[in-house]
């Protein structure tokens, strides 16, 4: 449906895709959204805005509850059709003369920059180093940068202040925390903070509630930013039901839920990741410390090793398609302790016992 | 929240504001979408949906069901997040440098192409001439062309024809026929149409089916055009509730329904014009034939007038901001009987006597 930009990655490449036409008979690691989601309250929430459908969607009440949530002005939250309306407006809406996105990380930003005309300039993170931010490796001249945090695809977290270095007048600086609220205590999180010259924070609904059908996300950044963004957008951007979601998902209540589900992701990461371990002598590498809700890893002959898999009823999710990662990379979704187990089993089959 | 453009008339100004912080004390005249919708079984279509929501939306189906329609192929035909993004997409994503709008009708078109930077000229359809289209009037040079079929908020329908004629080589021919389902039998519709070269017709599932919350229309154009479009698309524009919906309003059924709807959206029009006559003697004029589910009307002093009706329980939408109106100009949304005369007899009391 998409064309793929001049680069050697299909960065129109999504999860999504590996477990699309199979009939629902693929054991699902390579979707990074929580199973069992959405939580029943939530979809009762949800169903309940469907009454209102008929009048157009009025998102004040939602975007003053994010605001909150953050200790943030409403000036400063912008709710969106998903991060990934976010990343087009950011490409289209702000004057970017060297956009410079940090990778292996999720290739939507560097695509809709591309789409919007823009030459991208990549820094590559490496494996020597695991994958960890070189603050120093990002040009000087870079007026915007874009960084993930977790970084989907390599789990890394990287420090705050290592984030906050990257900060420049004249610079915007755009942390995608799509999958901090994985991570216990959003440790390292820079939502809420006001103190970093062109700082944009991304948040993504999606993979802790369940949404990505429904279309929900937001950005924090100065008000300034945010008028921007929102003259880019079109009218009436977010849906009623997904307005209800997003004021539903940033309750105390919800909170709470989100840091036990959190907690729960770094267990059953412990589990997946202690069973992979077992397969350090067929050369398989796992990417440490993990702290998002998947975990890469390198396998010698991994494309093949994804096809076995496949056959054996367990989807992961391709490396190949990350700029800096190649085909022996394979990312995996954490998964309850039965679901691990399980795939271990189907990983020790296509590795040849 | 959105800075109105350089212009002498509030662009971004929509009838959901006439309603939308009144407490729900007001009768309604002021929003165009059909009382009493979403109909019950749609609205169930929905909420089946939301067990759903983990996965992202997948709009394949929903966009066959659409092709399948109007007798078209998907590459004819792409999804939009209503019809609002359907204009800034236009606005974006095409090459465009002499874009013309005419006028009065819907103000998102112009507003979605000055946000992009497009300078847009001006087509002013005439009270005298019954705000009847005359293609001689768009200059030879327009490369891009908007007009609504039937037009909000004239309710004038033009004859297919007249607008076939505005086609040239090298010009995209927009019509937004976001009230055409409102019409019986769709007389004068151009959408499935493929003889007309740069043809590019906007749908609503909106005002129909009552879900404006939803976000939810569609575009039918030539392959080429619907690929630019989609390209400038977000990724997962639309989401799995919405998507859900477009399937379920482009049913056998629910064709018949909105036929059904359109009919008795007509006598209902009929009964309110019929009575709006009586205030003749007041100077009140009503623009005929209308055919949309609206009316038009001019009245002496149409903003106090407005003023009036508010106090007395009912909203209308005010004329003053489309281009080539003013402020006694009221657009009246066509209501069951009782609702009518009740607001007849609010129109008696605003008048005066």
């Amino acid at each position: 449906m998409r064309t793929e930009p001049t680069s050697g990655h299909d960065l129109r490449h999504h999860g999504d895709a590996e477990v699309r036409d199979d009939g629902g008979t693929l054991v699902d690691l390579a979707v990074n959204v929580r199973a069992d989601t959405p939580p029943v309250w939530l979809r009762e929430r949800i169903a309940a805005s469907l009454t209102g459908l008929a009048a157009y969607p009025d998102g004040r009440a939602a975007r003053a509850a994010v605001a909150a949530r953050h200790g943030l002005p409403v000036e400063r939250v912008l709710l969106t059709a998903g991060a990934a309306e976010a990343f087009v407006l950011l490409a289209r809406a702000l004057k970017v003369s060297r956009p410079v996105v940090v990778h292996p990380q999720f290739t939507e930003p560097e695509a809709a920059l591309r789409d919007a005309g823009h030459t991208v300039h990549r820094v590559l993170l490496r494996e020597a180093d695991g994958f960890r931010l070189d603050p120093a490796a990002v040009p000087e001249d870079a007026d915007l940068v874009v960084v993930g945090n977790p970084t989907n695809p390599t789990s890394v977290l990287h420090p705050a202040e290592s984030l906050v270095r990257l900060a420049r007048p004249g610079r915007t600086l755009v942390v995608d925390e799509a999958f901090m609220d994985a991570v216990p205590g959003e440790r390292e999180a820079l939502a809420g903070r006001t103190d970093v010259p062109g700082l944009v924070v991304l948040r993504s609904l999606t993979k802790t509630w369940g949404l990505a059908g429904l279309r929900i996300g937001y950005v924090l950044a100065d008000p300034e930013t945010i008028a921007e963004l929102e003259r880019a957008q079109p009218l009436w951007p977010v849906s009623t039901p997904a307005l209800a979601a997003a004021e539903a998902c940033v309750s105390p209540a919800a909170l709470a839920e989100a840091e036990e589900a959190a907690r729960v992701v770094a267990v059953n990461r412990a589990y997946l990741i202690a069973g992979l371990r077992d397969f350090a002598s067929h050369g398989l590498r796992i990417v440490e410390p993990a702290e998002a809700p998947f975990v890469l890893v390198r396998v010698p002959d991994g494309a093949a090793v994804r096809e076995r898999l496949r056959t054996l009823g367990h989807a992961t999710r391709r490396g190949d398609t990350f700029p800096g990662l190649g085909t022996e990379w394979l990312r995996l979704a954490v998964r309850d302790r039965g679901t691990t187990e399980g795939f271990l089993g189907a990983l020790r089959q296509a590795l040849g016992g």
